[in-house]
Formats: structure tokens, C-alpha cells, sequence
């Protein structure tokens, strides 16, 4: 098949590759110029605008869109929409609100242009080891596109599926993410108590390693943990800073919507925040009162 | 080598399979004396009693106790305390706490008898997939077993190490039984969440399946759910009520001695303690007193 990718990033570069190397022709573009031309080094027809993207590819058209979410998706899509043609597909693998790719999908059906919204997992390593991918959309658009999805999955059959409507793939893919909140703490949280029985010294990378093998709690993350903690035993070279990216947010709000208790993917995100607090008043209040009532010490700043 | 294996249950029947196949000597013996006929069908050399396995044994003996944690492996214990000699070893492959394996193996020393404890994960998957091995204990010990430990292990060199002085193995496997808690309660609430989403009326198992390949998420828990829901795909046949086997509990309590936070180990237990309430006092009380200063609608029991 073919199909344009805009957007050339760490995610779409590696998986217009992947495509390229299973025989699909894609046109790239980015509006970083060096990354459409390092495209040219895997194979990938380097475009210069959207426009050209769009007048390259033969009809019905196909564009997957791998651009941060939010005003750089919803500009690319204004345009396209501009561009493209009733039967063309617009396919979103990044990481939108799913509400803001249901708008768009309506939108976009108004013209007659299909919109797929692609949960996308795998992260760097998604070029050799493929793409788990939660499809939103109309069943005969995704039939069509299926070669695609094929491709770009671990495996034929497997790591792909429709999963629902418009909307629902980005859903999915935003627990998918809360979920992955859930599990990195557990570790995270399993890891800190190792290290703090001083009395045993433990080797972190020791038992990262042998829990990858044959134990309940391995996973592909414990592999990656594993990784790190060889390279940088203590983390020594790291802040214990830690960001979210919005959909660990959107998960707990859509727990607040639907009133589902999800307390483990809740603290995640609330240990996070915490993460980026170096003297939160919470603490220095709690310290005040218990000096108040009780005369209990209290450690003076500065 | 050769070793006895004392209690031939779900564990204890497949490790000493396990081992047999492995070209191992193995001497069964469970108080169940069905468990230890059956074990002469995969090549197991069934005894009547621990003496018996004793007197079977090579010098210098080795026993691995895979029994219940608590009074059941502290009677066999107290029992091979009388039978061994200086220079045997005792290993236990069970949960045991493992203040109390440190107490067992300091009273075993004193004996001469080496105590090694080994936190053994791996379920009633590892006759054929192997054991993640967390060992503690003496490194000569150790060493001199380690035939034993890699024929257990997924692959020699894999899935096992000593991970420090006697307790170490014990303590590393609560660590392990705490995360996983906290693995399974955050794909446990993911799935709650999609369930919930009516809209979208999402298939559970595909999307399971679709996560097991090329997500950030895939795990062999993951596998699990999987299968669990590709059976039964709304699980209709269970009631929502978590067991737990102490290990969990341990964990809490030892964040608790050190002061280290683990808040979604900490949850994911106090999920499993609601999961057994039909109708706590504390939604009676909360709903109480909304009704007290609010004038809020109660649900009248019965």
C-alpha cells in the first residue's frame, strides 16, 4: 500500500521505517527539513508541505498523523481537511484525547473523510519489536488500511485490533497508559523497599534480572528496569523528578466521570506530582500543627 | 546431585519433576502419601517419612522444604533439626517470613546445618517455564547447590541469584509478592474502567491480547488476563472477592518498620481487604451522616 506519515519523530521516523521495510511505500514529511531528508536514508519519498504529501499519494488517500497531541494535531488535521477528498482516511497514532478525536471524526465524516484514531504502544523499540495498536474507527476504513496495521504490529494477527468507534482506540490507549502509571510505582515502590533494608545491601540489578526470568512479575518494563539499574545501579545520575504526559490525567478524570474507583492508577499520578514538590507546604503544615498541639520538633528552613 | 523434597503440593510436586528431568536424584515425601505415589511416575523416589528421606540421602544431605509458611514448615524444620547433621543443608523454597527464616537459620547454624531460604516464584507454570530464584544464605552453601538452582531456573544463569545473607531470599520474595499486588490492581482497575465505558462496549479479551504484543504494558500477568477473560470474557463466574496470602501484608508492615512510602503496594492490599465486604460500616456511617447534615437520601438495608 501507501500512505503519507507526517510527523518524523522518535515515534512516526521509526514507524515509516518499519512500513518501508515491509514494503509499503510512504511519502514522509515533518516540518523539521533534516528529518524528511534522513527519511530519504530508509527509503521513505520525502515531501515539502502537506500539500505536497497529499498530491503525491494515489486515490483513495491515506495520512497517519504522528504529531504531538493537542494545537499541533488539531492544526495538521484543519489542513488536511482542506487538502483531502471524500474517501480519503486521516489515522491519528498519537496520543489525542479520545473526546477531541470524536469532534474531529465528525467533523472530518461530514466531508466524508474517515478518521481512525490509532492507540499506539511500543514506544522506541517499536521498530524492531512492532506496535501494539487499539483502532477506533469504521470497520470498512480499517479493513481497507489493514496491510498497514499488519505491518506495523509485532506480528500479523497480533498486537492489532478494532477495538471500537471513533474515539475508542484513543481511549483504550489512554488507560493503556494508565495502567502503565499503575505498574511503573509498583516497581518503582517495590524497588525503594529493597533499598531501604539497609542491612541486606541488596543488588538491585541482581534481582531486576533474575525476576525477568521465570518470576509472576515479569514484563517488559522489569526488562527495561533492569536495563537502567545495570547501567546506574543507584540511579545516582538522575532527579527524583517525574513527569506526565496528560493521559495518566484523563484516566483519573474519566474515573471521576463514570464514579469507577481506581485508587492504584490514581496514586500513581499523585506520587508523580508529588515527585515535583522539593518542600510542599503540606509538609511544612503538617510539621506547624504538630508543634502547635503537641510541642514536637520542627526543622527550621534555610 | 541428589535432594530430598519435603511436601509434593502444586510447588513441591513440580520442582521435584522439574529436577528429575534435569537428571537430579530426588527423594519425595509429603504427608500425603498419594502425592508421593504419584511422584514415582515422573521418576521421584517416594519415602515414608523425613527420617526415611534422611537415610536416603548422600552425605553431605540436602532437603528442600516447599511446604505451608508458618507452623507446617516450622514442625518439618524443627523435625530435620533432630534427623540432620553438621553439614547438611535445609532449604526453603516456601513464603516464610523471613524474620523467621533468619531465626530458623541462626538455631539451624548452631548445628552445623546450613539454612538457605529461597524465594521461589513461577506458579504452576514453572515445571515447564522455569523458577525465579531469590536465594539467601551462606555463598559456599550456596554454591555447592547451585546445580540444583539451575535446573530450577528458566535457564541456567537466569532467573536466579543470591541476593545476600540468610532472610535476604525470603525478604526479596515478599518484595516481589507486594509488587505484584500492585501489578495485578492496576491492569485489575484498567479493565474496570474499559468495562465501565459502556459507550464503547469494548471487548475485553481482544484488547488484552491486542496490549500482550509491542505495548509498553505486555507482561506474563498480562498473558494471564488474557486468558482469564478469553474464557470468560466478563468473568461471570467469580465473585469479586480477593484472598491473600500474608506475603502482601509483610510488605506493608516493612514499609511501615522503615518508613518508606509505598502507597500503591499499601492500596492494592487495602483493595483486597474491601473486596471482602458485602456492606462495610463505613458506607453505613458515611451515608448516615450525609443524611445527618444534609439531608441526603439513604438506602434502607433489608
Amino acid at each position: 500500500m501507501e500512505l503519507g506519515m507526517v510527523g518524523l519523530g522518535r515515534m512516526g521516523g521509526n514507524m515509516a521505517q518499519r512500513l518501508v521495510n515491509a514494503g509499503h511505500r510512504v511519502i514522509t514529511y515533518d516540518r523539521d527539513t533534516d528529518a524528511v531528508m534522513a527519511s530519504a536514508g530508509f527509503g521513505g519519498e520525502g515531501a515539502t508541505s502537506l500539500g505536497d504529501v497529499v498530491s503525491r499519494l494515489a486515490i483513495p488517500r491515506a495520512l497517519w498523523i504522528m504529531v504531538p497531541a493537542g494545537q499541533a494535531t488539531e492544526d495538521v488535521i484543519d489542513e488536511l481537511a482542506q487538502l483531502l477528498s471524500s474517501g480519503d482516511a486521516i489515522l491519528d497514532g498519537g496520543n489525542a484525547n479520545y473526546k477531541d478525536s470524536m469532534r474531529r471524526g465528525e467533523k472530518l465524516g461530514a466531508q466524508g473523510i474517515d478518521f481512525i484514531d490509532v492507540g499506539t504502544s511500543g514506544g522506541i523499540w517499536g521498530l524492531t519489536e512492532g506496535y501494539s495498536l487499539m483502532v477506533g474507527g469504521d470497520e470498512t476504513a480499517i479493513r481497507r488500511l489493514e496491510p498497514i496495521f499488519h505491518a506495523l504490529a509485532p506480528a500479523p494477527g497480533k498486537g492489532y485490533s478494532r477495538v471500537g468507534p471513533i474515539g475508542a482506540g484513543h481511549f483504550t490507549k489512554m488507560v493503556h497508559n494508565g495502567v502503565e502509571y499503575g505498574l511503573m510505582q509498583a516497581y518503582a515502590e517495590g524497588f525503594e523497599l529493597l533499598a531501604a533494608k539497609e542491612d541486606f545491601n541488596f543488588d538491585l540489578p541482581a534481582i531486576a534480572q533474575t525476576w525477568s526470568h521465570g518470576s509472576v512479575v515479569r514484563s517488559w518494563l522489569l526488562d527495561l528496569a533492569a536495563d537502567v539499574l545495570n547501567e546506574d545501579p543507584e540511579l545516582e545520575s538522575l532527579e527524583s523528578y517525574v513527569e506526565d504526559s496528560g493521559e495518566g490525567r484523563w484516566t483519573v478524570q474519566e474515573s471521576v466521570d463514570l464514579a469507577v474507583p481506581i485508587p492504584v492508577i490514581t496514586m500513581s499520578l499523585q506520587a508523580r506530582f508529588r515527585s515535583r514538590q522539593k518542600q510542599p507546604l503540606s509538609g511544612r503544615l503538617l510539621a506547624a500543627l504538630r508543634n502547635q498541639f503537641g510541642g514536637h520538633a520542627v526543622r527550621k528552613s534555610g
